[in-house]
């Protein structure tokens, strides 16, 4: 791809050598001169500079003499597009693999692709050009849709429901029993986990993570919503849209997270607790059960508090040890002045 | 199921319409004229009266005038036996599925069912109507009581000891080696793992859970101890019978814990620590290596200490600005008061 | 063996039975008098006067009277030497198992083995005397080095490196998508996760634990490093060599770990942050995004402080209360003497 193509597809105008082939896209440190890559913000412009980049992707208003450059407004935006053209994922081996373990009355699409030795049950429907992997377990009736990835030893309880464009990491877990019991007569009684769950287009899981279905309701994950590796969502949690949730954090059972919400790695949010939009909690806060987080609020620590707070708190915790010497000696200039 | 028939089974005597049929169980707001709901306490009441559903499961002495009800001690413990009758576990499919891979010498009890691509190796005993579903792996020596659910790609070690009726979830892995090094002319040398694993009865263990097995002694998993999610469970660590723990939670290597200990999520416990029976451990707390939690008692925080202590010092903390503004303010006025 | 031929292996001279055969290594309290054990310092003298050991390692200069024993520099170091004698790892089935799916122009070294239902792709290389238990799946242009151990049910993605003598517990992911979008019209679009993975020669992973690849740039496990369970490495993360990370620990994208650093469990790492050569990170520590943790220090809470001064904070919390009535008294006292 000649730097003049990338400009046109990006829909700008390249500056210096744009005649020159790019084959892959990489980061300022690591890039040769076949490659694109991009600088981010005013911060990242020493290093490009010194990057041995064939071409870069600047913002808009920046000029880089000496640097072939393409200027856009979002440039690592245009990266992605870039590398979408330059780096197509490899298609999926075609069909059904002979080692695969299909129930004769699942309905699998005719271009979808189904790896060695992955089983899929009885009453399973698979979408187009979805791809899955070895080793990945389809219980029975689940639904997936349409160009999803499910990546090996995945494994989907029965009755999972799973949109279109969904990607599931390796070793993920969907739909397994909620963690419910009742206490009775000395040991501990399981509650029916007879619920259901959802996940909706556009959604990616991590690797290893689990996600439970509902006791008697239904677990939710909302259209776009991003969930890292090793995560924990019980049953009945509601996850609205186009949520980033970080590797470790766990969401206990009937919690309600709302739309673009962002949650940093190993938050705990406590049962019933009511996460609304566009709220960001920090790494490793502790959202109490039952507690409500207001909109747009920006909460850290356990029991969560908003940032400025928190951050306050953290400041003269520091400061402890000098306030508790103040104290002491104003008592003593008191005794003092009493005496 | 006809609700007169839901009553005899609860050994209680109905109110309303006792031939309506009942299908199935569902919650409160989304239960149909077809489904049993249950109302757990007065704080269930309002929603109960707005519930479609046919036949109310409420605690003796509540009455619901208009609605059809059945009056027992515990409704939450009945609706799990309504559940039982209405929703029997599916069969497994019976038999050895012609694709698992078993060992000559295993002794698998004729009732029990082996699915698709799992592998059982030398000396394994698996006993009467136990389900060992597609992809799971039994090492070399392992014996699985009777009537247990192991869920997909579950992996247990060589040598694992596993009573009856234990369910393990999907990905969890049952007597890895324990985590032990000594540092020696500068590297981490592996300290033997020659260890045994014991899981008792009634035991269910959460997806992508790992319980490591002993070093040179053995790990213990209680009888009726319900573990949920991505917890882990270090080298040696002895946990008593009843307990409930809940996901992300790690315990360290050679911990030791009572009966009826109730841990909430993401609680970390340190090495040789000690809680003992009934303990209730707050959310996200950490327990110090060595350290004895005495019965009965309920801790939050790291690192932990009493609840209520925790609470007074969090609720202090909210107010250290205010208290060092008063030291300042207090400073001053002596100042004055001294000129 | 004999108690003088394991004398004569540790280059030492025995005390007491020298002809007494031992058959296994133990814990000092579940011994027999067929076994041997360790006693690691002074603490483990009363136990070590108790037990029933047929031999005990000692440190030099302890005598027990009574007692065979062998004194040496490092017990513990002993013992693993002497346990690697008495159970030596039982080689594994050698050849490709039939049920295993190896595509035809992997190179795999002629004495390694492959168990069942393991997949292995096109291009894959394969080092002597490795292990690739079933269940395992290989992508497309791994290569595995010489004598390591893939435990059940492993997933590694394509163009992984994995170096010899590498240790991959049950259900450990390496090499998946790292966790990066950009936020454009009201959704998360993917951030090409096109980079490397490196785990180098040595390490061990726990299991269910997830490693990424680098997003553009490459993810590092340096030599000699172990990784417990459940333990989270993010795209881009380089960790030095013959670190201890404890479970459930997490790091975020680009952090940089130094060598012989130690991170008990649950340790959140932010991204870009810096932990220098031999530090120790405290259990549950936080350290917070770009953070520079100098060598050697040893570090604890969120945000994560010098241990010394963490624990300084947390008894002066402890006594916050009878800080705020001592504020209140003196109050009281100046307002009396001011009037």
């Amino acid at each position: 791809m000649k730097v003049s193509e990338i400009a046109a597809l990006l829909q700008s105008t390249p500056m210096g050598d744009v005649a020159r082939e790019i084959h892959g896209v990489a980061g300022l440190e690591s890039a040769g001169t076949a490659d694109v890559a991009f600088v981010e913000n005013a911060r990242a412009l020493d290093p490009a500079k010194t990057s041995r980049a064939g071409c870069l992707l600047v913002p808009e208003g920046v000029v880089l003499p000496g640097k072939t450059t393409v200027a856009v407004r979002n440039p690592k935006l245009a990266l992605i597009c870039i590398a979408e053209a330059l780096h197509p994922a490899a298609p999926p081996p075609p069909g059904i693999h002979p080692r695969a373990v299909v129930a004769p009355d699942s309905q699998l699409a005719r271009d979808c692709s189904v790896g060695a030795n992955a089983v899929i049950e009885s009453g399973v429907s698979v979408g187009a050009g979805t791809r899955i992997s070895p080793g990945v377990y389809l219980g029975a009736g689940v639904r997936v849709g349409a160009r999803c990835v499910l990546y090996p030893n995945v494994t989907v309880y029965p009755g999972a429901r799973i949109g279109d464009r969904v990607i599931l990491h390796a070793g993920a877990v969907i739909g397994s029993d909620g963690f419910g019991y009742v206490f009775a007569e000395g040991r501990q009684v399981k509650f029916p986990q007879l619920g259901k769950i959802v996940i909706e287009d556009d959604v990616e899981i991590g690797s290893n993570t689990t996600l439970d279905r509902g006791s008697l309701g239904t677990t939710v994950i909302g259209q776009g919503t991003k969930i890292d590796n090793l995560v924990q969502i019980a049953h009945n949690v509601k996850i609205g849209r186009h949520c980033i949730i970080v590797s470790q954090t766990g969401i206990s059972g009937g919690a309600e997270i709302g739309d673009y919400v962002v949650m940093a790695g190993q938050v705990g949010v406590g049962e019933h607790a009511h996460i609304q939009d566009r709220v960001i909690v920090g790494g490793q806060a502790g959202v109490l059960p039952g507690k409500i987080v207001r909109s747009g609020s920006v909460v850290w620590g356990t029991p969560c508090r908003p940032m400025s707070e928190f951050k306050k708190t953290t400041a003269r915790l520091a400061r402890l040890d000098a306030l508790a010497k103040k104290v002491q000696e104003l008592a003593a200039r008191l005794a003092e002045l009493s005496s």
